[in-house]
């Protein structure tokens, strides 16, 4: 019967991300050397706790088991709590949340969540048919239904719906990529990203070009994520975990709900806001999970950034910009930064802290932040996953 | 800053282990629908959360994302948590643990632990070569390393620094048998499974025999996990956790410890006896992770049971047998009811819920028991997941 602790990050580092010229277990060390380098206070007998997050280390790297691998490439000995966690493309949120929970129930006191993937396989054809596993595989997956055809679906309804343009599709990606810009383990730094050029870019799935998806990865990242009252030993900047909310709604497509309305998104919403205090209009910037570009816009509109079908016009008007009203994915978000499935939710906290603590460059960081969203959806947006972070007094 | 809530088993159910023709899906609705038959007063809207253990669908079922998938087979939406956890054997523990977790830490109130392994694929071959995964791919399994000749070596081991006999394996897969044919879902009733007919069969890896291995098996198991203060609705039995432990020590087998002195075990069972507030001496029985027969020996030498050297004794004077100081495996063990990875954990708590219960037949009924251990390890022995159970007063 004792007191739940609070939770905080207090820190954390990514790798590179991109198309990387190392293995699974390069990518788990050099995310463990970057978090030791970024937070020097902590020794590694001090981590009683690891959880991993990694989507299909079994097929692109042909590992299972991987917790204590990691654990040793870490040169860590947990004696409370390892485990892996696995929600396909938010399998790095499901890592954080794991330790959130691990924490607040006494079960660990100073934990790292690492999130990692292998996603550049000599045959990228196996790649590919691995993603198609993260589907519903022999009803859906095996009959092309994967990630790409699904949010173009979700694409073509809001355009019909609401009026939508492929101009939104790009304003959203073009952002993306501007922020993506100055943060230097992004997988894409292009220079001259404009909505002109990315509308000529060619279509993957109608209405979504190259340029509206995200990549297959390569990439890393962990933060410590510590009880509450040890976390100014590690940072003078702490992030707070003060809220988090998920829903799962349904998994085959036949039973999917409304392609732009996503029910389970709202419901995750109202949960993590609730579980925080706040409302979305406290928001300083969100780390949204724009896996496409229609994503980001879908998402806003569930989470109450803005009114249903207002999504495109959010971005267009700049509201998602610096300047605007919440800062979305100052990242450079997935479809900038790459997406590393299991990497990608601890990447997007790294991201909070970083901008909590003022240490990333002016070109992305958001004025005086107090209130940060996070959120990743999985498979076919049919399970969304939320925390809110506050920024330490 | 709430108090941290007690937690407990309120009932559970498992598929029949074995050679089963059924798909991994089916396997999941089948665990489920047992489930909701043995605890007639839950209904699925009331369960806020939903805890995967499962170690390589993506391999076995060619299948991700699993969590979700789940849900839907079993009709629930969780609304608080939804997760897969991994860690190879104990894939299912980690699921219970994770559950425990977060109901600890007030972010779930009744949740279900659910765990599935489809093993027995038309290629044993693809079955097999994903269980060498499981160790470090590249520098051990790879090379052939898997479980059977590791622990074939800590068998040899053990005789050599103990003069521990064959006549000893024997004994404890002859009891884990034994008990196994009270066990309608295990995975053998061998009516006639005398220690002399155990060492008449081949040899695996010397000097472990087919009946010192536990199976390819496929098979799924439910527990129900909910607040304390919730149980009595559910239950008249709740088991509660009152204790837990883990400790990861190493991966490569390059990096391995004393083959036959489990050091992380014993640490870990230190902190699950320490956070009980009971020693080895009040346990009743415990379900010890016999993948092999040598385990159940060692596991019990680190746990305390015995002293160092002295498993093999304990088995042969039937101190693990009904009558004797601490029965091991009721249920049957890996041995006898096969050991479908994920799903392995979890049946372990429903054979500790329902020998609580008095719900077993009197062949494998421990007296009045009030205490119970359950100890998964996982690759090779180099991670230990312990949990500790009462019966509720």
């Amino acid at each position: 019967m004792s007191e739940r602790p609070e939770v905080a990050v207090a820190g954390g580092a990514t790798t590179r991300f991109g198309v990387r010229a190392a293995t699974w277990s390069e990518l788990v060390q050099e995310a463990g050397r970057r978090l030791f380098e970024a937070i020097p206070e902590l020794r590694a007998e001090e981590v009683d706790s690891l959880f991993v997050g990694a989507a299909e280390p079994e097929r692109f790297a042909f590992q299972s088991h991987v917790a204590p691998l990691a654990a040793e490439l870490l040169g860590l000995k947990p004696r409370r709590i390892l485990q892996r966690t696995e929600l396909a493309c938010a399998s790095g949120q499901s890592a954080i949340r794991s330790a959130y929970a691990a924490i607040a129930a006494g079960l660990s006191d100073v934990a790292v969540a690492l999130g990692v993937e292998k996603m550049n396989l000599p045959s990228m054809a196996e790649a590919n048919t691995s993603m198609a596993c993260v589907m519903d595989r022999p009803w859906d997956g095996a009959h092309g239904a994967t990630a790409p055809p699904f949010f173009a679906m979700v694409a073509q309804r809001h355009m019909r719906e609401f009026g939508t343009t492929e101009e939104a599709l790009a304003a959203v990606s073009e952002k993306n990529h501007r922020f993506a810009n100055s943060n230097p383990d992004a997988q894409f730094h292009a220079k001259s990203f404009s909505r002109e050029k990315l509308r000529g870019l060619p279509l993957v799935a109608p209405p979504l070009r190259l340029g509206d998806c995200s990549s297959m990865t390569d990439g890393a990242a962990a933060v410590l994520v510590v009880r509450g009252d040890l976390a100014r030993k590690y940072t003078s900047n702490p992030a707070w975990i003060r809220g988090t909310g998920q829903y799962s709604d349904w998994h085959n497509l036949a039973n999917a709900g409304d392609l732009t309305d996503w029910v389970g998104l709202r419901q995750a919403g109202r949960e993590a806001f609730r579980s925080a205090g706040i409302g979305p209009a406290d928001l300083d910037f969100a780390e949204l999970h724009d896996c496409f570009s229609i994503s980001e816009i879908v998402a806003g509109e569930a989470l109450g950034f803005c009114p249903a079908g207002q999504g495109g016009a959010y971005a267009l008007d700049g509201k998602s910009s610096l300047g605007g009203e919440i800062v979305v994915n100052p990242r450079g978000g997935l479809l900038g930064c790459g997406h590393p499935l299991g990497a990608t939710g601890i990447a997007q906290a790294v991201e909070v802290y970083r901008q909590f603590a003022a240490e990333v460059p002016p070109e992305r960081q958001v004025p005086d932040p107090e209130w940060a969203l996070v959120h990743n959806l999985s498979g076919s947006a049919n399970v969304h996953s939320l925390m809110v972070y506050q920024r330490g007094g």
